[in-house]
Parts: C-alpha cells; sequence; structure tokens
C-alpha cells in the first residue's frame, strides 16, 4: 500500500511554505491565486503547482527537443497580433510554434476517495482532461486541465509559413478559447467548496 | 472504498467479449492488436479503447461544437498532401481543423498498485500524458497517451488559410510526429511482459 496519507499533513506544511515564497516574489499568476487559496483552505487537499492558462510563441531548437524551448512569448491573457509579431522577430532558428494551454493545476489530496471526489468535480466543471497523474508514498497527485488547446507550427531556420491574415485568425480563436478554459476556472472557484468536510 | 477489484474478473469477460466482436467486425486499428493482445493476456489487467495514434481533418460546425464534429479523412498512418486536400475540399462550413493525436488506451488494473506499475511503465516508455483516468466501484482506468498533439486551424465557412507550401510543412511535421509516436508503441509492447506476475 501507499504511504501518501501519513506523509499529507508534512507535505501541505512544505507546499504552503513554497508557495508562499513563489507567492511573494510574484510568481504565480494573478487570476488562479484565490482558487489556489480556496483549495489550500480545504483540510484534505494541497496545491503543488498551477497554470491559469497562456498562449505563447515558442523556438525548439531541433524538433521535439522540448529540453531546450526557448519562450519568445508567453502570455496568460488574450493577446494582440503586434504582441505575437514581435516574439516571432525573436525567431533566429529551429521550429517556430504558436501554443495554447489548458489552465493545469496539480491538487494533492488526503485519501484516494478525496483524489476521485476533486477529479469528478473538476471533469463536471468543464475540465475534462482531469486525472490522476501520479501515486507515490509522497503523494496522491490530482491533476485539473481542460480540452483547449492548439499547437500550430508557424516556421522554421527564419522562414515563416504564415501570413499576417492566418495569424490573426489563429490569434482570435486562441482568444477565445483562453476566454472559455478561464470561464472553467471561475466555475470551479464557485464549486470548490462543496468538498469541505 | 471503491469495489472495483471486486468487479475485476466479470469487467474483464465483458470487456474480452466487445473487443472480440470489434476485431471480427475489422474495427480495431490493425497496427494496435498485438500490444491488446499481450496486455489482455496478463492477469490484472484488461484494454477497453484504443487508439493507435491518428492524423485527421475535421469540420465543426460551430467553434468548439465536438459533439456535431464530422471527419472529412482520419488516418492511422501517415498521410500524402494529396490526402489531406482530397479532405479539405470536402468542407462546405463551419471550422476546419487539422490535427493529429497521440496513441491512446485505456487499461483497467485490478488493484491500485497494478495500475501504478503500468502508469509508470508507460511513462518510461515514453507515454508521458499517461495518468489513471478514472476510479469507480466498476472499474480503475489508466490512460496510457504521449505528448505528440498539434491542432492546427485551417479555415473557416468554405475559406482555406493556408497554402499547399504551408499544408505540405504541417503534414511533414504530423508524419514525423506519428512516427515517433508509433515507436513507442512497439517499445511499450517490448516492455509490458514486465508486468507478468
Amino acid at each position: 500500500m501507499f504511504l501518501y496519507e501519513k506523509n499529507f499533513d508534512l507535505q501541505k506544511k512544505r507546499a504552503l511554505e513554497s508557495l508562499n515564497e513563489a507567492l511573494e516574489k510574484g510568481l504565480v499568476d494573478s487570476d488562479i491565486i484565490s482558487l489556489l487559496n480556496k483549495i489550500n483552505s480545504l483540510e484534505n487537499y494541497f496545491t503543488t503547482s498551477s497554470c491559469s492558462g497562456r498562449i505563447s510563441v515558442m523556438q525548439l531548437p531541433d524538433f521535439g527537443d522540448k529540453l531546450n524551448a526557448i519562450w519568445l512569448g508567453k502570455w496568460h491573457s488574450e493577446v494582440k497580433i503586434e504582441e505575437v509579431l514581435d516574439a516571432i522577430n525573436k525567431h533566429d532558428g529551429g521550429m517556430l510554434w504558436f501554443m495554447l494551454h489548458s489552465p493545469i493545476l496539480h491538487v494533492a489530496a488526503r485519501t484516494l476517495e478525496d483524489a476521485v471526489e476533486l477529479l469528478n468535480l473538476a471533469i463536471s466543471c468543464g475540465f475534462k482532461h482531469s486525472n490522476i497523474k501520479s501515486i507515490s508514498h509522497k503523494k496522491l497527485v490530482v491533476e485539473i486541465r481542460s480540452t483547449e488547446r492548439m499547437d500550430v507550427p508557424l516556421g522554421k531556420d527564419g522562414e515563416l509559413w504564415v501570413s499576417p491574415e492566418h495569424l490573426e485568425k489563429i490569434i482570435e480563436i486562441a482568444d477565445l478559447q483562453l476566454r472559455r478554459a478561464k470561464e472553467k476556472l471561475r466555475r470551479l472557484e464557485n464549486e470548490i467548496e462543496k468538498l469541505k468536510k
């Protein structure tokens, strides 16, 4: 059997210390802080990492080499084409991608029953790709994530494949998807107190 | 506590019957059948659904309305631009997307320990997005999936945003990603017998 339940309180104490440090340094997306606080105020859960959803422009030196990816631009709110073009102009080699990622939260749960309750609540709030990410002696971690996603190859080795008109359409769709994803975050924040014991 | 362990043998019997029917009807991707058979021969696991990875062209009548999505083209192996153009030519309204999806397998496990063993094996074979998808009284399901993914908006309401040259690049990347994903399937097939008790 796994010992995560035994280690929960100590792990929670440590996680909250790390979170407070990150908050002091301004490293946490502002539009997810109140949700994190609500989750951490519950007796049987604590957050271990989060992203409130993002649009990004990324350069990969070699195909699939995500370890050496360089962020040319990263936004946690809707973007304008000028911002994206500024990022694209920094591209100097390798593969160039435009991406949209769903919000993602990792939340440790005290027991398997707590994990499944959170998982089902997240799915009901629209986070359809939520799951139990890992189980070990240290932690039982629920991943909350949604389906919004775009991975659009824009160019390679300095060459741009898309026209400004196409880019404008891509950004419009990404902005719409990001807005929808953020609405799900607010829905989850409204519902999360159901998990109070 | 959850009763999935109690229901395992009955659920497995039913799942294998469904799989045999699907196999008889030719509904299972041929390049994943041997992996499914190996998993089902293990005492503590059975497969409930699978896709060996695919490239597709999809039409959504309205943005985000995946329920009413129409497949204009779907391939479980590498594609040529002519095939993709044939699919695109069927587009007559709504949003047009080009997509690449990682292989995905759902595997029920007898116990939580069995689930975590499979999860960790899948991750070590390159299926980094694997997780425990659901836990209920009926079943404990591991989802095996990888990171390969593309969601490229191609056009809207009959209008095409990408040039044939751009489409050629997109397909080249998708074919490469699909090849990599299928290699992971073969790696998993080679390793899966480690789970024999």
